[in-house]
């Protein structure tokens, strides 16, 4: 943690119209002054560095040749929109970023104006940017205007579905707008797929196109009155000659490829394109993630989310840790199944490293199958290998396996085909704060027909889970567990398979039952301790399905007890309401219950530490305890002892 | 309803083997007998006949030259398999098709082994050939085996995000596969954007690509002993020059275009496809939807599905309605409504006719947006609207908005942006069956924070949520309604804004309370009335909005009855599980009541008319009324009376 840099002129760049009258010298020293505070702010508070890194050059040109927050700058996932907070009003904050209570690490329309459109997932600012664009084009009068509409997209992001879908759309309707594709040949993963090796063919100047055409298209982007930058401008036609097609054949003017780096370059093509664009306009720049500092440029998925570090070393805090991630037990668990079953093979979208899954690609390299950020056809694809006989697991995070709904649905509940997922990130995760909560997939999945849906209770139900999953060929299984560490229980020396829709009894009591459903089964316990020492007993149990429910355990829990609680880490529709659903219908309501369902509350919660997170939620074990406290009508006496 | 068609050569194809032997001028045969016997079925169920008609000739060369069911055929959405059914085994029960306990009108894996992986939305085939063709050099062995993988796809629906992401991956992973572009430049509705003028440059046999590229890609698909069709395959090779670019950019080897009515190419083309083809290769075919009967191939969107009608004449049956379809209820309120407001824009994902927006577009061309087969791009594009001013209408059927889910989640709920959901075809929807029911949107859109969620209990509530969506600006709001006829209530002049969370009052009685969320309601009504025709009194409501719920309704009917029904026309999790919450909260469960939810029972229906399908759902007025006798425990007594 280095002292602040010396920032003279950023110092004085409160917001984008302070950068107005800065000649291109000054230009490139802001981002000099810029890159530098970015390190420094990273390396207090943690995050995403190398993607901030990439595109501060851009970050300043756009800022210098546009007019934010009239002109709308959406930033595709986010990720890389720590030198836009620094030079949009932000500076002063910028070292709460993904802390409690402050700035988010992602763009966020609450936030500030200049983030017009917030982000966190992939591949939507096209989208968005079309809609702001023909919003303009109709008289859409927003607080401050609308004028031109800018999405800067990464190479990564630009080879999902939906940002084809976007550009798609734009080359039909014709609206001016800009899109930035930021290509750093380095998204989170090593981009994979064919439009990945398309842009290396454009980027190494493949004769790909007819002359002619090019020409003609770019040649109305040459700034008639050359102010500066002419030789430069000149050169990027030249280079323009040689690329484009696919962009242009789905209708949009394609520029580049240019260095993303060179302000001389940079700030003269976005003028130019300012004063003539029409319709849409794909600008092709070449940038290098992490650039500028040495330990983000060399790493790959490393420079993608980091701890805390020293600026000088790139060395990062490491927390200190009893148990096993989550993440790391899947992984070892699905690669110790796969050593047994050659037919188990792992599918991800873009995230071998978050996912585990680059642990068994170096196991089983060609049983694992990164699809690039694809969740559609992934779900599919998986469909597809279960179809073929194969035993796919598909491992994404919760809050991204809603990219695939409909494919879950269609694909393969309708199929029953036996696609397992592997749903990592479920519940609340932290410092990526309410875009990345995992909260609705128990409510999506449960729901339907056929699905077997199961959470983790800790690390070592985890690798049964694995195992329940791949030795269940009758339809599709779901299993969830959290972000971050394990509990610190003992691990099994292999997984064996659960009996499906059987629950386990945790410790038995009778003033109250708590029927918990994942990993809230630790504060669970300590919920109960804490009652035990009022003398209050109460049952816990683990339900482990949230589909099949174990029918016998709920009914006795509620036929046994006054009282019987849920708890889950997922919002209403999920495992309480399947649990209401068999009570009801068996008549037990009838008869009265004191039946309470502790879920995600109706918000969607900012980012904090999930302890703290789980704290707004009121879903820590002082808060159950409350609960069941509450429930019994002895909250008054508690409040007194 | 004509006489079935004289099919001398048709009548020995049992199976696709039965074709092997058979000479060009005897596939020419077939495919005529084919082309009558697939009009003479549909004019006796109705259904999708355009579709098959464009594939005649595709079936015949595709199940001549491959081995089904070893070979695995794809076909994208389904519509245009019954030939392919008449072929595969299935032509004795082709005249049930789309019928109560019938064929499917889609391809389904549980019907026969020749439909190796199911369909119905658009734009899977190529993930799930793609599975299947990497399963196979893993050394899956399903049921038949695995062969060649083969998908064949409409230029509608090559133009979703899905098909590109797996064409992207497909390219990358370089597994022989085949997709067979059907070109038919009419999809349901006439293909929208760039993608789709793409194909038509195509077509036009623009000189796109440098020749050499192309003739080195293509010559090794030359069958090297040219057994047939020598020549028509090097006109092939010719047009082949002209074109391709864009699918070869992204890994494929391009083969066409083709014509795809053209026995006499297709069948010595596939012959050279199947014998040398490396790696993924596209087959371009042109053809005509409802090739060969001229009312199919002159309508647009009728040819889509059709009802039953006169072969002679191609006249349908009309059904005799004395309610307006809501559809037509809705498009016309939006009408109303956007004459009064500028601000009102409405999007649809290449449905505008069914969705009603094509009545809209005829008033207001200019503020309606088709996106094509895009929902993922189509929701954050609403987003984008509202974000800059406008007051999108988002306007999707319930089982389509499930491919936008994320956007729903992450560019509108979490952003409170007030996008409009017009979700149509709520419910069970009949004909299509299982894969088009809309049972999941209440659950996954009431459990979305900041978000306002409606049903229509008739044709005229639905004017009035088409106002309260237009006037509402808190955030994010849905309703929903069902496919075909409302129930002949009075319409208003014009829809009035109800009040956000607030329900009304239908009847009132003592013995129980049924509260109805959407067209339930008329059976719920229907079932009171043979209740009170046995001397049992039941309240009825409306709940009108699932979220946020009417609270003080809702614990009113509690505390006034002993028994609490509530009925929705979707899966648990949605409307039922927000008022058992709502209950198990406030303690009414402590004190004992008779509380049930009637929702979508944990099953996959399949096709039949709407009120078949509800009774099997157990949700007509019979299955009402037995629920209330039952919870009441006088079901013996009414059995006896």
């Amino acid at each position: 943690m280095a002292d602040q840099p010396k920032t003279p002129l950023l110092d004085k760049v409160h917001e984008p119209a302070d950068m107005k009258g800065l000649s291109a010298r000054d230009l490139r020293q802001l981002a000099d002054e810029l890159r530098a505070e970015t390190i420094s702010a990273v390396s207090v508070t943690g995050g995403h560095l190398g993607a901030g890194l990439g595109v501060v050059e851009l970050t300043v040109a756009i800022h210098a040749v546009f007019d934010t927050p009239r002109d709308k700058l959406i930033w595709d996932v986010g990720h890389q929109c720590y030198p836009h907070k620094i030079l949009t009003g932000r500076r002063g904050r910028i070292r709460t970023l993904r802390q409690k209570d402050g700035l988010s690490g992602f763009t966020k329309r609450s936030e500030s104006p200049y983030d017009p459109f917030g982000a966190a997932h992939s591949s939507t600012s096209i989208s968005a940017a079309l809609g702001l664009a023909v919003a303009r084009d109709l008289g859409g009068r927003p607080e401050h205007g609308i004028g031109d509409c800018i999405a800067v997209i990464g190479d990564g992001s630009i080879s999902a579905g939906m940002a084809y879908e976007a550009m798609n759309n734009a080359g039909h309707l014709k609206n001016r707008m800009i899109v930035i594709l930021n290509d750093n040949e380095m998204s989170i993963a090593p981009p994979v797929g064919a439009m990945s090796s398309y842009l290396s063919r454009l980027y190494a100047g493949s004769p790909f196109h007819e002359f002619k055409q090019v020409a003609k298209d770019a040649v109305r982007f040459l700034p008639p009155p050359l102010q500066e930058g002419a030789k430069r401008a000149k050169e990027i036609l030249k280079q323009s000659v040689m690329g484009g097609t696919l962009f242009e054949q789905l209708g949009f003017s394609y520029l580049g490829p240019v260095d993303g780096h060179d302000l001389d370059t940079l700030v003269p093509l976005l003028r130019a394109v300012k004063t003539h664009a029409e319709g849409p306009v794909l600008i092709h720049a070449i940038t290098k993630k992490g650039k500028g500092y040495g330990p983000a440029e060399t790493s790959q998925d490393r420079g993608h989310a980091r701890a805390k570090f020293d600026v000088v070393t790139g060395e990062q805090a490491k927390a200190v840790s009893n148990a096993p991630a989550y993440t790391k037990v899947f992984a070892n668990a699905l690669i110790d199944e796969a050593g047994r079953d050659d037919r188990i093979v792992a599918v991800t979208a873009a995230m071998p490293d978050g996912t585990g899954l680059n642990l068994f690609a170096e196991r089983f390299p060609d049983r694992v199958f990164d699809v690039a950020i694809a969740e559609q056809h992934g779900v599919t694809f998986c469909a597809g290998l279960a179809a073929g006989g194969m035993k796919p697991f598909c491992t994404m995070y919760s809050t991204f396996l809603q990219r695939g709904y409909d494919q879950v649905v269609h694909d393969v509940a309708i199929q029953r085909l036996p696609v397992r997922f592997a749903i990592d990130r479920a519940g609340l995760v932290g410092a990526d704060g309410a875009t990345h909560a995992g909260s609705f997939d128990i409510a999506y999945l449960a729901n339907l027909p056929g699905f077997t849906v199961m959470a983790a209770a800790d690390e070592a139900e985890l690798v049964h889970m694995v195992a329940t999953a791949a030795a269940h060929e009758d339809g599709p299984i779901a299993f969830r567990f959290p972000r971050g560490e394990g509990v610190g229980v003992d691990m099994p020396e292999r997984g064996m398979p659960l009996e499906i829709g059987r629950g386990r009894m945790i410790r038995e009591g009778t003033a109250a039952a708590i029927l918990s459903f994942g990993t809230r089964l630790s504060e669970v316990e300590a919920a109960a301790e804490r009652l035990a020492a009022r003398g209050i007993a109460v049952t816990v149990a683990d339900a482990r399905f949230a589909k099949p429910l174990d029918r016998e355990l709920i009914l006795r829990l509620a036929r046994e007890h006054p009282a019987l609680i849920t708890i889950e880490e997922g919002a209403i529709g999920g495992f309480g309401s399947h649990v209401a659903q068999l009570l009801a219908e068996e008549g037990v309501f009838d008869r009265g219950l004191k039946y309470r369902s502790m879920v995600l509350p109706d918000v969607f919660i900012d980012q904090a530490s999930p302890r703290d997170m789980y704290a707004v939620a009121g879903m820590n074990a002082a808060d159950i305890e409350a609960k069941v406290l509450s429930v019994l009508g002895v909250e008054t006496l508690a409040r007194r002892g």
